[in-house]
């Protein structure tokens, strides 16, 4: 088991970078079927037909694999990735069957504490990169880290 | 086949409301062991000694049953549903199994073309509601619409 991070354990400037994962058109129909069914998500044949011109991922199937390696690559430790929202989500080209996508994370900003002096909140900034290291996906998010809780006086 | 909307149909303060999607206790551990695999999202037992104390949905999975409710709500007419980014998700309480969602939109603002004279874009802010009314998410994003193209001089 990896040691929980705290809030006072990272700085601004801070980077990880996850394994990767494989993007297959099974998982690509699958997940268009299941939450985003439109041609180019759900069927290579109409796809050609359509805006992409091929079977590309949901953007919303690239932001669930981003999650997933985020999980996998452990890049708060052992504490949990709990995302308090989104600041913004750009995908400059589309996810493809046979892509392999990695995802490299910044920390942007510390947010100490609001009302609860037990957690601090991060700005982070999420790049998913494919293969050839173009970016499919940028997304700045905020995440909720645990503090240490000071010493009783 | 709903007729296509174009860029010229569309107002600011249209709305819209989706039919309604019901969320299984087996479709978010499913979710989760493939996209969010943390204990909270996949193992109802784990998940009592976790943040959430009780099992709850991936907020990957509220966005991605959110795209499901707009597709199947045809909230574009016949037009495809394509996302140009999000600027803001906020998650004020998680989806939980047994919960019914829906979602609303609203057209906040019409941005004409930039560079390309066939499409324009539509800032919407999607709220997703469970039965009760309350929101598990507001998302504001950015769409693209085709345009009519002006005729010919």
């Amino acid at each position: 088991m990896t040691e929980p991070l705290f809030f006072e354990d990272v700085a601004v400037g801070d980077r990880r970078t996850t394994g990767t994962v494989a993007v297959t058109a099974e998982s690509v129909i699958a997940f268009g079927r299941a939450y985003d069914p439109q041609p180019f998500h759900t069927d290579a044949e109409a796809a050609v037909e359509s805006f992409f011109g091929e079977l590309v991922a949901s953007g919303w199937q690239t932001t669930a694999l981003t999650m997933r390696l985020l999980v996998e690559g452990a890049v708060l430790g052992g504490t949990p990735l709990i995302g308090a929202g989104v600041e913004e989500i750009r995908w400059p080209r589309p996810t493809r069957p046979g892509d392999i996508l990695t995802a490299e994370t910044e920390i942007l900003e510390l947010l100490p504490a609001g009302r609860r002096p037990d957690i601090g909140m991060i700005r982070v900034r999420t790049t998913t990169k494919r293969q050839d290291g173009d970016a499919v996906q940028t997304m700045i998010t905020r995440m909720v880290l645990p503090r240490r809780l000071p010493a009783a006086e």
